[in-house]
């Protein structure tokens, strides 16, 4: 079966975003100033040759590990649909 | 009300994605050849301070439309929830 992984990988909630903080100023310029606290991070999408969700969830959060995230800086979560 | 807007910003199917082909490559070295076409984007919340959900809507069409998204080579979908 072939599955689809959404998977979003953000900065912790504990550190700054740089990114966040530019694109939230540049928001405010442009005048809408009811946004606050952006946070920019990756959303990635794979395709998964898997016999089950269960195992192709596992081997997402594989390669979020292996890979994909940096577990110091970063957190993750991951959502499978066929 | 305050809402959190999440955003993902993705590149267009019809066009190259190298960065996703560069990881697709990487994951294969590591031996996940399960995994196939992946893409990346960005994923960009924000909190909205708007007088109902559909306002909220707008604000963040508007943000993505103005700045998140180049909308020559990027798609976006936007999920407000409370």
């Amino acid at each position: 079966m072939n599955y689809t992984a959404h998977i979003n990988v953000m900065p912790l909630k504990e550190l700054l975003d740089p990114q966040g903080k530019a694109v939230n100023s540049s928001l405010h310029n442009l005048g809408l100033t009811n946004v606050q606290d952006v946070r920019i991070g990756k959303h990635i999408t794979l395709q998964i040759e898997a016999n089950s969700k269960q195992e192709a969830e596992q081997l997402a959060i594989e390669a979020c590990k292996k890979l994909l995230v940096n577990q110091v800086m970063e957190g993750f979560d991951i959502t499978v649909v066929e």
